[in-house]
């Protein structure tokens, strides 16, 4: 068994500005500093959140939009090339004020109240493709487990 | 764009304690150990819960105790300074015996059952600052995404 | 208090197959790469999922099957040994169309659509050992703090 590995080089610790979109804001982060293999976790809270469910028989995503304040209780997700540009790939979970919890993939229309973020940059870097069988971009091969 | 970052220096892995407090004992280990800048990360289960969720218009926690035991599926969080003393603040995942889904802002109150804890500490330190707009202890400036 | 701590090794960074058992490919790598200390964190999609709340009271896990393709918006987990063979421990959380969020102890049973996982290696090892008054395999006295 073949695995790629990888040694951590930097990481990155940032808060997120109220107001701003938290998907966004990851991507400019990671473009602007050019971050081309990361893993990202993060906690914080929302005014609202955007999630999606990928639908495996249809192939798309089916939004959800959360209109009120939560709480960040998880998110997890990394930083891969799409394209040759930096992109980030992060799923989220929330809570509201009875304690429940929901979530998804994480897109743009989240918006931040707070966001304390750590971002674990390895040095090398990881491309993603598109995958005909998933309709995913998916990481290329070096990273498939055989 | 401006990010400050961090080297990696050690990585406590560490088991709690039956029926000890969490918060209270990541706590106990952030101070004894003068951890000034840490990620947090850690699963197992608890007999009770009580977490938090922050209105972000009475700027008030609204807290929610579990009585029952649960896993718990995720716990994410860290450690940085509030007034020049090592202060964790942690988000939590649990699940019940239905498997349904639940959290918040980990509070004092939640009583460990088995506990499995990564606490990576960084290089440097971090301190937190009262913000007026959302009435909460948030990381300095230096990191703040401007 | 005395805390073991430990330096990262390697963080692997690979791809899961679609239609591979989640926690039998993650319990695959560890044995084949002889993993003996490791933070696991992954997020991607399965077909189904297969988890478990361990009831505390009959020291029994009860099992939950989800026969439906789900989101993992969470997994975070760790190798260590048991019995000297590298042993996996995951948490996990999953999404439905709803949006609404699960979990519970990772078994054998979660297929695979999508997952993209990192494990932090660390020098060193640590062993797990029956604990009487939980009935799990805990890791050895070493890692607790007392």
């Amino acid at each position: 068994m073949e695995i790629n590995y990888f040694s951590l080089k930097r990481t990155f610790v940032c808060r997120l500005r109220e107001d701003f979109d938290l998907y966004d804001e990851l991507t400019k982060i990671a473009i602007q500093k050019n971050i081309q293999l990361a893993k990202i976790s993060l906690i914080g809270a929302v005014k609202c959140g955007k999630v999606g469910y990928f639908n495996q028989t249809t192939k798309e995503y089916q939004i959800h939009t959360f209109k009120k304040p939560m709480e960040i209780i998880s998110c997890l997700g990394n930083i891969s090339l799409k394209e040759n540009i930096p992109f980030v790939h992060c799923h989220i979970v929330f809570s509201d004020e009875n304690g429940n919890a929901f979530g998804g993939h994480l897109f743009s229309g989240t918006k931040v109240f707070a966001c304390e973020v750590f971002i674990d940059e390895y040095e090398g870097s990881v491309e993603r493709n598109f995958d005909n069988s998933t309709s995913l971009f998916l990481w290329e091969d070096k990273c498939v487990i055989k």
